[in-house]
C-alpha cells in the first residue's frame, strides 16, 4: 500500500487553492470517523477510521467527492460491540468530545459554501455522538443562513445481504459480534495485507453476552483476544466482495439522497 | 513515500497485544497535533500533521516510543501565524474541541499505564490548548492517583540556530513568517515530494502586519497565495537538513527530560 | 388506573425516613428513562417514560428494589425509530443535557450510599447518552471511592423471542420499527387503556426508511401517522403478555447479575 | 387520587394530534419544576414537582393551558430553606443541568410555535437556574427570529397575604421557614391525604439559622426532622384553601400578563 | 479617597512572598463579588463591587485576614432587584461564567492551603451561582483530600434590624427594593463622595413589580431612572452607620462561625 | 496615586447615563485584562491588571473611550513566561471560563450598541483564551446581526524597539524573560512607587529554561524569587518611558486600525 491511491481526494492531501477549484462544482465532501481501539491480536487498533476513510475514498472517487481527514479517535468501546474499555491501546473520547469535533469541523466547511456532506462511520459506539454533532451543527447553520445536506451512513449496513450470506455460507449471524472477525478481517487483507499479523489469528470463538450493559466494564463475556467472532475464514477475496459491494451500494444511495444523475 | 516507514511506531497500526509488549518497558508516548489549514499553492493542507507526525516517529525510533494517531485538525488560523481563516479548506477547531481532545486521550493512556508522553505540535495556534488539556488531564490524574510526566514541544523551536542561519545565508528574520515557505516547503520535498505542487510555488513576498490582531479577520496583510514568506529557495536537500537537526535535537532533549541513559 | 400501585416503590412517593430505611438492606435503585415523543394519532406522548417506570416498578415490586421519579424527557427523535423531530409535541433534549442528568442522579444515589443501579431505558435513542451518564458518574465515584455497580437495560430486549413470534404469529419483524405499533399499544391497553385512543388507531403501514440517515431530518418515509408499523391487531392481552415475560426475564437477569440468591 | 384529574391537560397524557390541534389557539403552556428533596418523616420527596404540576393544572385548566411534564429533579437543597444536602433521599442536580433542561425544553417548545410560556416553580433553590435556562433559550430564540413570551412563578408568592395571615392566626412568620411544614403538609392532605404520614409527624419544631451560608453543609440549625417549621396545625381544609386562593391569584396574573380577556 | 486604605489587605497589592508569610497563620481569605450593573443618574454601575471590597476590607482588618481581587462583573440583572439587563452600561455574566470564575478560584487557594474562606457577594443576582460555584470546588477538593471551609455572605443581610428601622425612622420597607436608592447613594456618600453626582438624584419613586418576573425583560414598573426607591435622604453619616454596623455584625458572625477567639 | 486618574474614563465609576452620552459618539471601549500572579517579592501580585489598565487608560484619554473594569484574574503562569503555578499567591483561571468572561462581556457591549473594542492584554498567558472569546463573540453577533471590531493588543508589543535598545543600553535580549524585571518593575516605580518593595529587590538572575514545557510544574529554572531577569537597573524615569511610548504606538496604531483621523 501506498498513501498515492486517491491522494487526489484527500483534502489533507492537496492545496487550498485545489479545492477552492472542487467548491464551484459543489462536490460531496466526506467525513470519515473511526476510533483507536482493540481490534483483536492480528489487527491494527486504527481499522475502524482505516475502512471508514477507505470507504469514503471509494464512493468520492465515484461520486467526483473529496474526504476529510478521518476521525482517528472515537467514543468509549463497549463489551458487547468491541469488546470494551479494559483492553490497553483503546483509546477513546467523551461522548461530547467527539460531537464537537463533528459540530466544529462541519461549521467550518459551511462556511466554505460546502452544501452536501457524507459522515461515513466505521464504529459502531459513534454513531449517537456524531447524530449530536449533526444536528448542533445545523441548528447553527440554521441561525447563519447556511443550508447544508447531511447524511450519516454506517458503512458496514450498505453491504448486500446476499453478499453477507454468501460470505458465510448462508449463516450470517448478524454484524453485532463482527468485531475483529471474519468481516474487517478480510477487509484488512484486501486493503492493506501486511497491517494483518496472520501469525496471531485469534482461535475461532463468540462473545457472549446478556442483552443488557454493566458498568463498570468487567469483560465478562468478551474472548481473551478481543475478537468477538471467527476470523479464520477471512480472506482478501472476500475483503474485496465486501469493499466493492459496500461501496457500489453506498454510491448508489448517495446518488439517490443526492440527486445526482 | 509508503506508509512503511516506521509502521512499528504507529500505535494505530499496530496490535493491542504488541502494545501491551511495548507498555513494560515504559515507552514514551508521542502525540503529534496538527491543523487542516492552507499552506500556500504548493502544499497540502495537512501540512502541520504530516510534519508533527514524521518529527515524531523519528524521535520515537532513536528512544523506543510508540507514536498515537496524530490530531490533524488545529486551532483557528490567526493571520500573522497562518495566514488566517479566510481561506476556504482552512477547517479548525474550538479551542474547548482541541483542549479536550487531548484530555482524553491523556485519560486513557494514563489508564493504560503510560507514565511519559511527549505532545508534538507542528501548528502555532494550538499550543495554548494543548497546555491546558495537558493541565486538565494532570489535574484529574492526580485525583485518580496516576502519575505521568507529559513535554509540550513545538517542533520548530528544536532546529538549531546555526542550521537556520546557514540555510537562510546568514539572514533569518525568524519563524514567525515561516507559513509555508522555506521551511516546511523544504521539509516537504524532503518527505513527500509528491505532496509539492512546484508548478504553482508562490511568487515571494512576505506577510505584513501589525503588532496586534484585529477581528473579524480581514486578510490584510496577508499574500494572496497565503504564504507569508519566501519559499523559492527551497529543497528537498534543505529539508533533511531541517529534519535531521531538529530530530537530533528533540531526541536529545527528551532523553535528558526523561533521564534516558 | 390509580397511583396507588407500587407507591411504595417510588422514591418520590415515600419519605426520606422511609427511604433511609430501605437502604440498610442495600436495595437496587432504578432509574426509568423515556422521552416526550409523538406515538401516533391514538397513544400519548408520555409512552416511553410510562413504560420504563411501570417496567421498572414490577420488576423493583419482585426484587424489593425502588424506583427513581423517571426521566419523562429523552434525546432526539430519529426517522427510523421514533418518526422524527418533525412532529409537534415530540419535546428532546441535546444529548448532554441528558447524559448531565444521569451523571448527577447518580453521583446523589451514590452519596446515599447505593451500591448497585439499573437505568431502565424506554426510548431507543436515550441509550448512548445514558451509557456516557453513567460512564461520567463512575468515573468520579471512582475519584471519591465510591463503588457502584449499574446496569442499563432497554426493556423491549428482555422480552422473549418466543413470546414475541407468538404475538406476531411468527412473522416478527424485530422491534425497529415497533415505534407506536402493536406491542406499544397493546403495552399501554393492558397498563392503562384509558390513554389509548381507539377512535383514532392509524391505518396499518409500516416506515420506509434507507439504511442511513439524512439531515435536516425530512419526513421521508415515515407515516403521517407518525405510526412506523401496523398496530391494529394490539389488545391488552397481548399487552400482559409482553409486560409480564418482559419483567420476569429482567427479573431473572438482574437477579443473577446482582447475584440475588 | 386517580390520574384521570386534569389529563386532558398533560401533554404527556394526550397525542400529537390533540396536542397540534390545541397549538392553534396558542395556549400558554405550563412547565411544572421540582425537586427530589426531603420533606420531613410525614411528607413525600416529590412533594415540589407535584404541588407545582397541580397548581397548573388548575391554572391551566382555567386558561385552556397544557401542562409539560414537571421536571422532578431540582438544584440542591440548602440548610436554610429545604435543610440541605444531607438527607438521604434528597438527590439534586447540578445548576447547569437544570438550565440545560429548561433551555432546550423551551427550544422545543418555540419549535412547536409555542407563544407563551408559564415555569411554576415548586422549590425554592431552582430559581435562578430556571432564570438562566429562560434567558438562554430567548436568546437563542432571538437569532432564529422565533418570539415567545415566559414567564417565571414561584407559586408561593401568589397566596394571597390574608389567606396566610387567617391560616397562622395572624402570626405569620414569613415562607422562609415553610419547608415541610403546615403549608406543604395541609396542601398534600388536601390533595392526596394518603401520601402523608400522618403517624410521624414530627414535633413542632424552628429552624435556626444564621443570615448566611456556610459549605460545606453540616446541618447545623436543621431539626433532625428536616421540617424546618410545625406542622402540627395542618389541615386539608386549609390546604384546599391554599390551593384554591394561590390558583386564582395565578389565573388573575396570567390573564393580565398575558393580555387575555 | 485613596487606594492607600487596607493595601495590606489586598492579595493583588501585596507581593507572594508576604502572601506566603500570611498564609502560614490561616487566615480568612474574602473574595468580594459584585457587577457592573446601573445603579440610577447618581451612582456609579461599580457600585456592587465596590460595597463588597469595602465591607471585606473592614472585616478582613478586624480578623486579621486577606482580601482577594473582587469579581467586578456578576449574573444579569433583575428588573426587581436591579432593574433589569435593559440600561446600557449593564454588563452582565451567564451563571456558568461566574459559577467557574468562583470556583477556579476556590481551587487555587486551596492549592495555597487555605482552609478559610469568605465570599463577600454585594449583588442580588449572583447568590446562586456563587452557591454553586462554592460547591463544585469544594466537590472537587474533597476528590483531592483539601478540606476548606467556606461562608458565602450577602452583606446586607448583616444591617442590624433597629439600624435600619431608625434610618427609615421605622418605615423600612425591606431591601427588595433598595437598588441605587437610600442605602447605596448613603453608604457610597459615606466612601467615595466624589463617585456621587448629586446634581442627578433621581426624583424619588418606587419601582411597581408583579410577584413574578416576566421575559424577555421588558422594563415595566421600572423607573426611568433605574432607581428603585427614594434616595433623597441619603447622607454620608447615614452610610457610616451602615457600613460600621454591617461590619461589626459580619466580624461577629465570622468569629463565631470559624471559631477565632 | 489616588483613583480619581482617569477617574471619567472608567466605565465602572461612571453612571449610565453618562455611559449612555458616551455611546451616541461610538467611543472606542476598552477592556483590559491581567492576572493574579506571583511578580517576585517586591512587586504586587495584581501587575498585570494594573499595567493594562493604566496603559488603557491612558490610550482612551487620547482617544475618547472608556475602559471597562479589568480583568484581574487570567490564565496559568507558566515557567518560562511567568514563573509558574508553583509560587502561593498565583491564582490562575481555567481557559475555558477566561475565554467564557470575554465572550459574555463583548456580547453585553454588543447589545449596548458598541461597534469597536479593544481588549488590551497585560499576561503572556492570557492571548490565546482572549482570542478565542473574542471568536466566539463574533461568532454570536453576527448570528444576531451586531457588527463589531475588536482588537486586542499585548501592550507590550507597542513598545519601540529603540526605547527598549536605549534602555537596556543596546543589550535587550527580548520580552521573554520579561517578568517581574526591569520592565515592570520601573513601569510600576513610574505608576505606584509605593507598591514596590524596594528593601526586597531580587538579586539578579535569569530563568534558565529549556525550549520546551514540562508538566506536572517543576519548578526548575525559575529563580527562587519568581523573577526572570535583573530588575536591579529599574526606575521611574525608565518606566515614564516605557509607558509614554508604549502609550504613544498604541494610540497611533489604533487611530489607524479604527480609521480615526
Amino acid at each position: 500500500m501506498t498513501e498515492t491511491n486517491f491522494i487526489h481526494r484527500k483534502i489533507g492531501r492537496i492545496t487550498w487553492t485545489a479545492y477552492q477549484k472542487h467548491l464551484t462544482r459543489e462536490p460531496i465532501i466526506f467525513l470519515p470517523v473511526g476510533a483507536l481501539e482493540q481490534h483483536g491480536p492480528h489487527l491494527p487498533m486504527g481499522c475502524d477510521a482505516i475502512f471508514s476513510e477507505e470507504v469514503s475514498l471509494r464512493v468520492a472517487e465515484a461520486l467526483n467527492g473529496l474526504v476529510l481527514p478521518p476521525l482517528t479517535y472515537g467514543y468509549k468501546s463497549q463489551a458487547r460491540s468491541g469488546g470494551g474499555q479494559l483492553f490497553p491501546g483503546t483509546t477513546s473520547l467523551d461522548g461530547q468530545t467527539l460531537t464537537s469535533m463533528v459540530q466544529d469541523i462541519l461549521r467550518e466547511v459551511a462556511r466554505h459554501g460546502v452544501k452536501r456532506v457524507a459522515v461515513i462511520n466505521g464504529h459502531v459506539e459513534n454513531q449517537w455522538f456524531l447524530t449530536e454533532g449533526i444536528d448542533l451543527a445545523l441548528r447553527e447553520a440554521k441561525s447563519n443562513g447556511n443550508q447544508m445536506q447531511i447524511v450519516r451512513c454506517e458503512y458496514w449496513n450498505f453491504t448486500p445481504q446476499d453478499v453477507l450470506e454468501s460470505l458465510f455460507e448462508g449463516a450470517f449471524p448478524g454484524v453485532d459480534l463482527e468485531h475483529a472477525a471474519l468481516i474487517e478481517t478480510s477487509m484488512m487483507l484486501a486493503l492493506y495485507p501486511s497491517f494483518v499479523d496472520l501469525d496471531n489469528l485469534p482461535v475461532d470463538a463468540y462473545g457472549q453476552f446478556p442483552n443488557y450493559d454493566s458498568y463498570p466494564q468487567n469483560g465478562h463475556g468478551v474472548p481473551a483476544s478481543g475478537v468477538l467472532a471467527p476470523a479464520s475464514q477471512s480472506s482478501a477475496e472476500k475483503g474485496n466482495l465486501l469493499i466493492n459491494s459496500t461501496v457500489n451500494a453506498m454510491v448508489s444511495a448517495l446518488q439517490n439522497e443526492f440527486l445526482i444523475s
